[in-house]
């Protein structure tokens, strides 16, 4: 197959991204929210919230890893946060994902995604930092907004969402308050249990 | 409201795009797609197609621009490319939305998103004119693989199509065969209208 082809079958095979719900809801609570338009909210969250990241941290590249970090759901399915028996099969899943998914591409683009992907899991540089904020933040947001959302549904407790949001305080410290604000304010409420 | 507290209300306000359906089906054809999760597959394919962009596109600026061109509909609505009469009030309905959404921002935020969804509007730049050809090719893409999608059920004639892509034949020549190839194999399948 020509590179055209090759780009064109990875960009249709992403559309599935669209179908691969998540357990959090949208804002109005009227449905679950997917993948690909949690992926969007994240990029758009990047470039919205860059003056906040520390320094060395590339905007631009950290847009491209959020877009692409969830690709490998399309194979493995969203696997929830506070999951244990899930998370333990979680890695397995994904390489085997990104195997298949990201060999669609061309080599040059299939090794630029993996590291892209793979950078975000292992979260140990500035840029995957920040990615990780964002990923836990606009979930928080969600939950926020749709009185409790996930949590409620799935009886988290306040310790489970305080180190599960723990990315924001190293890598967006300037929303740390408003985290711990609306945690408190949802244990008050029952949303979280203690 | 603190800088923080404007950009939290916005993330949160534009949640609402995620609601906002499209005439293009997924292509899995299992229902219509939303602009949040278009506008992550644009920004996606602005990426993976940089190579083919002309010389002169700022390849970041426009994954910004495709992030939010379509903000404006949370409040104006999606309005279908072929239906003549809703885009004669398109523009009037986008300008208000516009004036209300990003002034959500701080201003100088306000002002950046303005710029990007004005230049994406107007089409005049190397760097609006790729986002616009990503803009054409992806619903060309989900139709192609929805066993031609919104051509056949608004009944849209092959001249109407080939107007409608020909951002593509100027800024993403490479892909102008592909995109005839496909509305000819929709025009013999009586998809498109002669």
């Amino acid at each position: 197959m020509n590179r055209i082809a090759q780009q064109l079958a990875f960009i249709v095979e992403i559309d599935r991204l669209k179908s691969v719900l998540r357990r959090s809801w949208l804002c109005d609570r009227s449905r679950l929210e997917n993948s690909a338009e949690h992926s969007w909210h994240l990029a758009t969250m990047a470039v919205l919230l860059a003056e906040y990241a520390e320094s060395g941290v590339d905007v631009g590249r950290v847009t491209r890893m959020v877009l692409v970090h969830d690709i490998v759901e399309i194979d493995a399915g969203d696997t929830y946060a506070y999951d244990d028996a899930a998370n333990g099969s979680r890695e397995a899943r994904e390489s085997a994902a990104a195997e298949r998914l990201f060999a669609l591409l061309p080599e040059d683009q299939e090794a630029e995604l993996r590291t892209l992907w793979e950078e975000f899991e292992a979260r140990a540089t500035p840029d995957a930092r920040y990615a990780a904020a964002l990923d836990r933040l606009q979930p928080l947001l969600n939950n926020d907004r749709s009185g409790g959302g996930s949590w409620r549904s799935h009886h988290v407790t306040r310790a489970q969402v305080v180190e599960r949001m723990e990315p924001i305080q190293g890598a967006l410290p300037a929303f740390w308050p408003t985290v711990l604000e609306i945690v408190d304010r949802h244990c008050a409420l029952g949303n979280i249990g203690a």
